[in-house]
C-alpha cells in the first residue's frame, strides 16, 4: 500500500491526558479513533493488527479442535432471565423493538451457545463439542478510560467446551491453557497463568493470562513455589506477605489480563437443562468451559509492552506489514528505484506500506516510520546508492543489502 | 473436517410454514440456527459460506481502491441527531448507558464515517478516499420474514467515497457498478442494474442490483431498450404498459435485490460541514457515495436462486467446502481408503467436508450431502474399487477416477 493513500494520518500532538499508552500511540499513529470513551474506529493499519491477531487466535483454536461459528449480538430477554442475568448484571446493554420486544446486547454468549448446543446434543456420541466466535462484544463499562483494554464494544474470541465429565474438562482446560500460551507467545506477550475468581460468570475455578507491566490495572502475587493468584481472590496478602501455598515471601507483580478461561461446570446446561445420555443410558448434564481472549484488548497490551519514546514496536507476526519502505529526499531516481523494489516485493506478495510521500521531510518521514513501528524498514536514499538500508524496528543495527539479496 | 465432528446436524422434517426457501433449506442443512425473527446464529458451515462471500466482496473492493476498515455498531445519539435521523427513522435500534447516556445501533455509518473522514480531509490532495467495512448492522424490520433476505441484524460490506466533485463521484460510481456485477457473477447470479429511490438515506439518485427470481419481494420492470426501474420511482406502472422512455411495452418482473449503490451528494458533508480546500484555494463540500452489499443476504439469495428438490447447489466459489467425500457402506476397507484420500487433499490444502460417519445409511449420506449443496461430491464405495466418483453437484453426469487422477 502507498502511504500516500492510506487513511488515517500520523499526528505529533500527544494528548494532553492520554488515558493509555496504547490510546496515545494507536491514536497518534492513525490505527484506531475513538468516537466516544470505550468505543474504537479501526483505520486501515489497525484493522490489519486485528486481522493478525485474529488469524493467530483463529489458528491454536483451530488446533485444538475449535470449530468456528458466530453468534448474533441481539439476545432475547428470556434467555438471560432463565440464567438469573437479565437483572443482576449491571454492564449488560438493552434494547427495544417497535414492538416493545426487549433484547440483551451479548456481553458474552452463554446464554445463545447453550439453547444452541441443546439441539445438537443429545448422546455422549456428540460430545464432547467445542465451538468459538470472533464476534464484537457489547458491556457497558462505567470506566472506560484504558484505550482498547476496557471497551463498551469490542472484538473478542470466545470458545465454548462441552463435556461428559468434569473429568473431560480438565483435561480441555489444560489444553487450552498451552493453547493460550501460544498465542501470547506469538504476540510476544509473556504471559503468567493466574488463579483467580469467576467472577459473575461462574462460581467455578478460572486463571487469568496475566503480562507484567508497571501500567497494568491488576495486581497479581507470586511465589517461587509457582503459585500465582489475582488479589481479588488473596485480598488479605500483600507484597513480602507469607504465600498461602509454601509461607515464603510472596511478589507483588503490576498487571494486564489479556486471556481467561473459565470452569462452568453445571450452571447453564442446568439453566437450559442441557442433557446428554450416557454409555451407561442415564441422563446427565453437560459439564461447560468457556474460553476468552479480547482481541481488541490483546492488540492494545501489544501496544503497552511493545513500545518506546519514539513509538510502537509490532512483532513480526502481528505488524500491519512485513515491510515499511521509506523513499528519503525529492530525487526522481529515488522514486524509480523504490517503486521497482515495491512492485517486485508485492509480487512476491511481501505486504509493504511505501511511503511514497513527497511534501514530507526525510525526518519527518522516519519518525513516522519508528511512531507506526511496522516490524522491519527498508530505506531507499541518495546516499546509499543502490543499496537498501535494512533495520528492524526493535534493533539499533541496519545492514546494507542489494536489492536481489532482499 | 469430519461430518462426524461437525456441529449442526442435518433434518429432514421440513418446517409446517417456512418463511422462505433460504431459510428452510439453510436451517435443514445445518448452516445457520434461528435465534428468533431476523437473527440467525452461522454454524460452521454456514459461516464458511459468509467468509466466501466476504474474501469475493473483499477482493473486488480492493481492487477499485477500497481501504478495510472497522467502524462500531454504537454510535452517539448527537451523530444521529445532527443528521435529522435519530427521530425520523424508525427501524433504528436504540440503547442506553447505565449513566443514561443514549446510543444508536448503527442500520448504516454516515453518521460515525463522515465525522471520521473530516479528521482526515482537509485538501483536494486527501481526495478520493474509498473506505469499507464487512460489518454488523441493527435494523429493527418490522417483518423480518424471509430468512437472511432481511434481518434485524445482519453482516454488510458498505463502501463510503469521497470526492472534489460530482463528475469524479461519477466516474467512480461507474466503476463501481462493474465491481457489483464482477461480485455477483462470482456469486453465479445474474444481476440487473435497476434504478431505484434514494430510499430514506439520500434524495439523489440510487441503484439497485437485482436477480430475477419468482420468490422475489421486489417488483421491476424493464423494457428492450435498456430502462430498467423498481417499481417504487414507477408506480403506476403495469406488465405491458408503455416504458417511460421508449413507449414500448414492458415486462415486470419479481426480483431480489442484492446490493444498491447511492449518489449522497452533500447531504452528510452539510451536516457535519464536511469541506476542503480546492486547488482555486476555495473551500468546498466533499461530494459522498455509499455502496452496500449484505452479506448475509447474499448467502440467502444464492441459495434462493441455486436449489432444486433434494437442497442446496452451491456455485463453486462460494461453496464451504471444494469437495464433499462420502464413504458409503460399512466396509473397513472403504474407511481406510477414504482417509488416504481425505489427508492427500488436505496436504494439497483442498477443503473437504469428509462424510466418515457410520451409523448413517448409504441413502442418508447421499440425501445429506445433496441437501448440503457442496459443489463437488467424491464417493467412495466397495462398488466402486479402487475407484472414486466424481459428480459435480449441479450435473446429473459422474465420473470414475483413480485417486492419482484427482
Amino acid at each position: 500500500m502507498r502511504q500516500s493513500q492510506l487513511f488515517g494520518k500520523t499526528s505529533k500532538t500527544k494528548e494532553a491526558a492520554a488515558a493509555s499508552i496504547n490510546h496515545e500511540l494507536l491514536v497518534r499513529a492513525g490505527f484506531v479513533d475513538q468516537l466516544m470513551a470505550g468505543v474504537y474506529s479501526y483505520l486501515p493499519l489497525g484493522w490489519r493488527v486485528l486481522d493478525r491477531i485474529s488469524d493467530i487466535v483463529r489458528e491454536e483454536m483451530d488446533a485444538v479442535g475449535g470449530l468456528e461459528v458466530s453468534l448474533p449480538a441481539l439476545h432475547p430477554k428470556e434467555n438471560w432471565e432463565k440464567t438469573g442475568r437479565w437483572g443482576s448484571l449491571d454492564i449488560l446493554f438493552k434494547t427495544k423493538s417497535q414492538t416493545k420486544t426487549e433484547y440483551a446486547l451479548g456481553p458474552t454468549h452463554e446464554e445463545v451457545i447453550v439453547p444452541l448446543a441443546k439441539k445438537h446434543i443429545a448422546s455422549y456420541r456428540d460430545l464432547p463439542g467445542y465451538w468459538y466466535q470472533i464476534q464484537v462484544k457489547f458491556r457497558d463499562e462505567l470506566r472506560a478510560k484504558a484505550g482498547l483494554l476496557r471497551g463498551r464494544e469490542f472484538l473478542m474470541k470466545d470458545l465454548y467446551s462441552f463435556h461428559t465429565s468434569a473429568q473431560d474438562l480438565k483435561e480441555y482446560y489444560e489444553q487450552m491453557k498451552d493453547a493460550y500460551l501460544k498465542v501470547f507467545k506469538r504476540c510476544k506477550l509473556d504471559a503468567i497463568v493466574t488463579e483467580a475468581s469467576g467472577g459473575s460468570f461462574t462460581k467455578e475455578y478460572s486463571h487469568e493470562f496475566q503480562v507484567e507491566t508497571k501500567n497494568g490495572e491488576d495486581l497479581i502475587f507470586r511465589c517461587s513455589c509457582g503459585m500465582v493468584r489475582n488479589k481479588e481472590i488473596v485480598p488479605d496478602l500483600k507484597d513480602g506477605g507469607a504465600c498461602p501455598e509454601c509461607g515464603k515471601a510472596v511478589e507483588a507483580v503490576k498487571s494486564i489480563e489479556v486471556g481467561n478461561i473459565f470452569d462452568l461446570g453445571k450452571k447453564f446446561s442446568k439453566d437450559f437443562n442441557l442433557k446428554f445420555t450416557d454409555e451407561d443410558g442415564k441422563e446427565k448434564e453437560v459439564i461447560i468451559g468457556c474460553y476468552g481472549i479480547g482481541i481488541s484488548r490483546l492488540m492494545g497490551s501489544i501496544v503497552e509492552i511493545h513500545n518506546d519514546k519514539q513509538g510502537i514496536i509490532w512483532p513480526k507476526e502481528v505488524s500491519p506489514f512485513k515491510y515499511h519502505l521509506v523513499s528519503l529526499g525529492d530525487d526522481e531516481k529515488v522514486y524509480k528505484q523504490s517503486e521497482r523494489v515495491y512492485n517486485d516485493l508485492v509480487k512476491k506478495d511481501k505486504e509493504v506500506l511505501w511511503d511514497d510521500r513527497r511534501e514530507e521531510s526525510n525526518a519527518e518521514k522516519l519518525a513516522d516510520a519508528d511512531l507506526i513501528g511496522i516490524s522491519t524498514r527498508l530505506v531507499i536514499s541518495p546516499k546509499l546508492g543502490d543499496k537498501i538500508e535494512v533495520k528492524e524496528r526493535d534493533s539499533k543495527n541496519s545492514k546494507l543489502v542489494s536489492a536481489k539479496e532482499l
